[in-house]
């Protein structure tokens, strides 16, 4: 068995980068009918500095039907040896818990997925025992809400950081979803759970900065991936868009890689 | 426009029922192909005694996109009259909060669903802009794991209290999901969140007690819904399902009436 973070951490080193590339159709953008031939074309042209593509689920589901036709074409756009991470944020109890590893992990079959850890280690648990898998928990958000539950003061911390103290606990495939809004809390996530692999969204369009990212999250292949949708994804429009594309998941991937590499 | 509430009030007491029947398939019992018939069969046995079915999305999207064909089958066979609450459990930011309301109130076309409130108030809006749906923000949920986040204590209260007393500001639309495994909690919640509709699932299977919940979360048609899935969907076996889950369903309608009654 290789395990999740083996297989992104190969993956990573072999492209020297840690972009992670959210595959998010905006359906004001694209319409359902154009969505699996436009991932196909912005996968093709982003593969070469990509270390894992993200599909929210999200923007599939907002179709229906015909859009989860469009991510299962877009999966197996996917060229092997690339790790995908289904970005679900489920969660839920018992048996529905396991109901929803059974449809990421056998039907989907992605590498990783992200989970809420609000309810709970045992809405956790199904997910963890596909232990060939990734299981980044939502930790620190990278919206302006995440204040909101995830900064309350719990027995003397955040709450933010009793979670990324107590889960890291749960399983050795356990990971971290830390937005690149906040750096200061990505530093401590880091101190609190320095063997963690981390999910780092928010670079891009919602203006985390990349090499405060890689300062506070280090730069260790397969510990760290930082995400960006629209800013690749939509970086251009109509044919110049694979193009864009590629330049801007170079340009982030070279930006990342120089932050990591030893001064 | 007509309100989710007052929807779910008139349908609860023309049925004179809190009853919310979980239709959650399990695929260990019924293959996908015999999802849309059973529950349909289950759906036309149990609606005399319903206020209101819950599907959890989780038992769709375990068997891929054929499960999703079950779910609209089953959306189809419930009467019109009967609202649904589309158990999803989603929670996400911006953009994406946004698809997840499209897909379930717009494409799924859900009278209420249930949303995670972990990631903050800019993460429920988008479901709570449309005002003649329900939202139901998760506080205490029935399982033994909730009490690992949800009852730490933050500024000398448990969190899921903060929660209730916070997100029942957040809008007219917003509804709780308390469970019925921890009664004291419940009262609780309630005298928080008195003009609040609660959603309380673990009755049944999880053996919540229907008396202690009307008792504690009263007995106002609209303002409380008492789920029980596995106990009525699966009360019998093949050819006696229908009957028995008649059956069981009545039992519970009639014990929550009970309870609910002036002395």
């Amino acid at each position: 068995m290789t395990t999740y973070v083996q297989r992104l951490a190969e993956r990573s080193s072999q492209a020297g980068s840690f972009v992670c590339v959210g595959l998010d159709p905006d359906f004001r953008r694209t319409p359902v009918e154009e969505v699996a031939r436009y991932n196909r074309m912005i996968i093709e042209a982003t593969a070469p500095y990509t270390a894992c593509y993200k599909p929210n689920l999200a923007f599939y589901e907002q179709f229906g039907i015909p859009g989860l036709h469009a991510l299962e074409e877009t999966l197996a756009a996917i060229p092997a040896g690339i790790p995908v991470i289904g970005d679900a944020k489920r969660g839920d109890i018992g048996s529905t818990a396991e109901a929803y590893a059974r449809a990421l992990f056998e039907t989907w079959k992605f590498d990783a997925v992200t989970v809420n850890p609000f309810l709970g280690r045992d809405s956790v648990d199904p997910f963890l025992a596909y232990a060939d898998r990734g299981v980044y928990l939502l930790c620190r958000t990278s919206n302006p809400g995440a204040a909101d539950f995830q900064h309350l003061q719990v027995e003397g911390e955040p709450l933010f950081e009793r979670i990324a103290a107590t889960v890291t606990r749960w399983g050795d495939n356990v990971g971290l979803v830390v937005g690149a809004t906040a750096p200061a809390e990505l530093r401590c996530v880091r101190a609190l759970a320095p063997a963690a692999t981390l999910l780092v969204p928010g670079v891009g369009a919602q203006g985390g900065d990349p090499q405060e990212v890689v300062a506070a999250a280090g730069g260790d292949p397969g510990m760290l991936v930082v995400n960006a949708s629209r800013s690749i994804y939509y970086a251009g429009e109509g044919a110049a868009a694979p193009q864009a594309a590629a330049e801007a998941a170079r340009k982030l991937r070279d930006e990342l890689a120089a932050a990591a590499a030893p001064a």
